[in-house]
């Protein structure tokens, strides 16, 4: 016999921890400062590494990730690198995925509405005439991305459909890729 | 006794093969358009993850990719998360790293240098008050990413600085995240 309440278990979200803490947020506004980082180290070519593992949140750093994450990009053969990872611009298409994806399982939950599916596809076209200097006129990042989501849960279409616009207007990830966000770069040499 | 030529082997780029493909998209603008895809699945809560393999490029299909890659991102507790992953947000950090990184690489091949440490760390401020619908004067995204290069080789500090730089002037993620795309999002539900 199961302990957990229908609430806290829908969409395997935790509706009552999560308006907890929306709670404890709005009663102390700089818990939400957070910062998160990576670190990267060149392997050979355009083959690198990433390793995700530290932050700074909710006061103070994080001490829950006792591994780090750890991966892998570099450019395919046809782009003369050596495939031992996808491109850094396919990253870009996971992580708008997933924040999306991750925002509407949440705003659903909050909704109560329970979801039995929920995958989308991105696509982002990008002209490399423009990262390797032969046209002027042709941007160095993706022109587009396109996101498609497939939705099914125990509500409409128009309430299913709602809840992937509640999740792009409240995503981090779909604001700095359609907005952008300020990059300093300093160099030690 | 080797046969790759010192040239070729610089840094692990074939820099003969690089020219060379540079030159065919000059001669054929055309094969320099690219699409890249990822396709997400929703786990459970915030957690879901991004299968990355095919794409289109110089005028057809890839086949180089016989396995997808996946990855898993999530929310950590702190963020009412199962931890199973990193945020999403955090794949941002990886992809300007990881697309700053392979531009030098291949810059400072083209040039002759030879490396010998390429390495950054990346943070990200972001103030959760924007995501949880408390600030309507809190963007949902970052605020501010800031990338440190350490960068060692048989070249002046000035050289290898400009490295970095010519780097970011062509850098596909760069471009992205400071000047962002336009993301359309379609819903079958």
């Amino acid at each position: 016999m199961s302990t957990a309440s229908p609430v806290a278990a829908r969409n395997g979200v935790d509706v009552p921890t999560l308006f907890a803490t929306i709670d404890a947020v709005r009663a102390q506004p700089e818990l939400a400062k957070f910062q998160f980082r990576a670190t990267n180290t060149w392997v050979s070519g355009t083959h690198n590494r990433s390793s995700i593992q530290g932050f700074f949140g909710a006061g103070q750093e994080d001490a829950s990730r006792t591994e780090p994450f750890a991966y892998d990009a570099d450019h395919p053969a046809v782009l003369v690198g050596t495939g031992n990872g996808p491109t850094p611009v396919e990253f870009l298409l996971h992580a708008i995925a997933a924040c999306l994806t991750a925002g509407v399982a949440n705003i659903a939950s909050a909704r109560g509405i329970t979801l039995t599916r929920l995958e989308s596809t991105v696509e982002g076209d990008i002209d490399l005439n423009g990262i390797l200097g032969l046209s002027e006129e042709t941007r160095n990042g993706y022109e587009q991305i396109r996101v498609t989501f497939t939705i099914e849960g125990d509500a409409s279409p128009e309430r299913l459909r709602d809840l992937v616009e509640r999740s792009r207007a409240r995503s981090a990830v779909y604001d700095v890729l359609t907005n952008g966000v300020p990059v300093s770069i300093d160099v030690s040499a």
